[in-house]
């Protein structure tokens, strides 16, 4: 199985961040699970791995990483000459093919992910965990996470993925989030497909086979 | 003055950030004013340059980025043969020297940055702007922060630098934050100086000539 770790759940959306990256890259894998529910995570062992006791942690030979995007780029770069090539962006793209990808990363993490994953947690987490939903958060998380895909929206509308032409890191930074909102959630259901351009490029980036793989991994888990 | 252009004021955390790189990095550039105040970020030709409306925006020739991080990136790809050469690592470090700095950042972005952004407004912002403080919110990011520093403490107890023996972009991505928190509130400076460790780091990085330029930058601009 090669000798590259990831350490968490399957179900996490960190998690299956860097398993879809590593599937589009083609480096195999081992996943070592760490059950959230007995505390695993914040154990010394785990904390010898990723200092704050998140998920996932990484490994690689003698290369130990922490926090999904940074892993991702690693793995991109690591393994540049295999897999799927142009997730940093088209080849010969230089800096400034990079940055393009990198911009919508950052977009993710920054301006996708802190609503996306509230509302996530209000709809589909806190009943799971019998946890009282807060209608004001979700209030909230809705209103900016609208904002943030009205401006999708526009970009989509010149531009067939996020950084241009061909699919990269940065639509697939946007698939874990986006899949637990799609499809376990009416809300989120809504706010995708009511966006033309948005429910196309949706529909393009989660029928990649690596992302179908990271689903089946977490039917499997659940099952 | 060179090509490349800066869209934003000096006081913002993000556009500071990106200053403190290229002055690293020895790039002559060009800081371009927008009023926040008169909505300068949200008319048609800035959204041109940032479709979400933020600051900075950033040209390099006819490259145009946004998100601080993505930019700052971008400047150590680009220049990679001048100024400081181990921002984005130690020469020869290859993808691994390259994702130890990464994760570091990533780690500024998704763990540090939100709760002293948070804790900026109510202490700074909120009484500049006569808005009401919300005394749950700045309790709740100061518990936040206090334990992402109990994590950056044990790092800094056996690491000089978050990445290593040297300063890199890791450190820099901290400085803007951590600068409004200790120059401008007590409770920020009880909770830097009161970790050894974090002190100490502080000090050196925040010594930076780079960064007393930004300093100075934003005392000439509020003058």
């Amino acid at each position: 199985m090669g000798s590259v770790k990831v350490y968490g759940p399957v179900m996490s959306t960190a998690v299956s961040r860097v398993l879809a990256c590593l599937l589009e890259k083609e480096v195999p894998f081992h996943l070592v699970p760490v059950s959230l529910a007995k505390a695993h995570h914040k154990s010394p062992d785990f904390l010898n791995l990723q200092p704050f006791g998140q998920v996932p942690a990484f490994q690689d030979g003698d290369v130990t990483l922490f926090e999904s995007r940074a892993i991702c780029r690693y793995i991109c770069d690591k393994f540049v000459g295999q897999g799927n090539q142009s997730l940093m962006g088209p080849e010969g793209g230089g800096a400034a093919g990079r940055a393009a990808v990198d911009q919508w990363v950052e977009a993710e993490a920054q301006s996708f992910n802190p609503p996306s994953t509230a509302l996530v947690f209000q709809l589909v987490f806190a009943p799971k965990m019998r946890l009282k939903q807060d209608p004001n958060a979700t209030r909230d998380a809705e209103g900016r996470l609208r904002k943030v895909l009205d401006v999708y929206e526009r970009h989509l509308g010149g531009s067939r993925f996020l950084a241009g032409e061909e699919f990269s890191l940065a639509d697939l930074c946007h698939l874990p989030n986006a899949h637990y909102l799609l499809a376990e959630t009416d809300r989120g259901q809504q706010l995708l497909w009511s966006r033309r351009n948005v429910a196309r490029w949706w529909e393009e980036i989660s029928g990649r086979p690596s992302w179908a793989k990271v689903v089946e991994m977490r039917r499997n888990a659940a099952a």
